[in-house]
């Protein structure tokens, strides 16, 4: 999995992607809490490649649309399989502006007032043209990646797309590049007066877990669940 | 908690809400996978009331924009806090037009090829203009919602907002009308040449899982966990 090299220089410039950071644009800077603002381009990849759905926002004939969709990073390439290809194939350019979205909700935030009640997450927003992948290497690449990002593990041990499958199927490729990650961790911030109110408060951490394999019918019955789907078993992340 | 009461007629018209169902329209009409597309008014609540964190599109200067939302329902309302206020404050006709996304991940949908790989999920969309509430008893309503959505039982145990408080928040309002609820279920879906390979395939089940409570600094250190939180742990949805 190759890491995209961008130019690196030592000049301050909040408009350009490093191979450290995401690129902060007008659209990425925070407005409200900076200091939840994170550009880093690790701390990036590692909620795009904790989370599982994506919100992918387009605009079609003038309204906003959300689509959920599953996808994979490959370095600092996102790859897309599902609806937004539909409308991609209709544009003159191959491309269209998306805004990608993954959040993790990591705790319920209970403060002693109901004004300060609030979640922990990460969410991660990034902008960009989104275009379909044409090459069928790339195109097998993406394939992997989407069922490596699932389970860890899971490309080696299933039957990997035929050519004939890989042209089928419409795969969509955003670059990681402009964009922010905002982080909220940590307890309730209550007013003042409030400190000394008979209430409880706190945080109820929130994670996704992942549950006991159900094999399907047929011979997956008699097959002994494989280590790395065992592995799955747990909290997301882990 | 109020339901609306649409005119429900004995006509069959799609492009017509009726108390039982959302509002089919030429773009809540699923095109591919059409067995998946629901419009039940209850599942459609119930989705929304087990989901916690909502994606809200808008078009914002022409381009596709998501914005991670908290929201809360009542009856057949949305009502969404933080972010979007701004987008409305500066429109000339105090409304803009959202799509609003929840999808709930159910399960890691394994297959004996990679190409039939996927995700059970509840994935709703709603259509409409969102607009900002005004009337300070309403707003005070949206505010309890909010937070008993986060935690059950949470309104009645904390400091409720203040007059103060309430005038100095956004709280924007989305009606639930215009909508479709796409839902997979069940194990994976292979060719029938791919059935007898040596692969293992099932469903690995996904949840969002609440642990223990993190008691705050100071004074909730002290008081005992109330059962309202302590019935919040576990399965989301349980």
């Amino acid at each position: 999995v190759a890491v995209t090299t961008s130019d690196a220089t030592d000049r301050v410039d909040p408009s350009s992607s490093t191979s450290t950071s995401v690129r902060q644009s007008d659209r990425t800077t925070l407005r409200r809490h900076k200091e939840r603002a994170r550009y880093d381009r690790a701390e990036v990849h590692a909620v795009l490649d904790e989370g599982l759905v994506a919100h992918v926002a387009v605009v079609a004939d003038g309204e906003p649309l959300v689509l959920p969709m599953v996808y994979a990073r490959v370095g600092d390439r996102l790859y897309l399989h599902g609806a937004l290809a539909n409308h991609l194939l209709g544009t003159a350019t191959g491309s269209v502006s998306v805004c990608f979205s993954v959040t993790l909700l990591d705790g319920l935030v209970l403060a002693r007032s109901a004004f300060h009640h609030s979640v922990n997450f990460r969410s991660l927003v990034l902008f960009g043209p989104a275009r379909l992948v044409d090459d069928p290497a790339e195109k097998h690449t993406a394939f992997a990646a989407l069922v490596e990002h699932l389970v860890p593990g899971r490309s080696g041990a299933t039957r990997m797309p035929s050519d004939a499958e890989v042209r089928s199927t419409q795969v969509v490729v955003l670059d990681i590049d402009e964009g922010s990650l905002k982080v909220r961790t940590g307890g309730p911030i209550d007013d003042e007066a409030d400190l000394d109110l008979e209430v409880w408060a706190g945080v109820v951490p929130a994670a996704t877990v992942f549950g006991q394999p159900d094999p399907d019918e047929g011979r997956p019955r008699e097959l002994p669940v494989p280590d790395h789907v065992s592995a799955r078993v747990g909290p997301n992340g882990s």
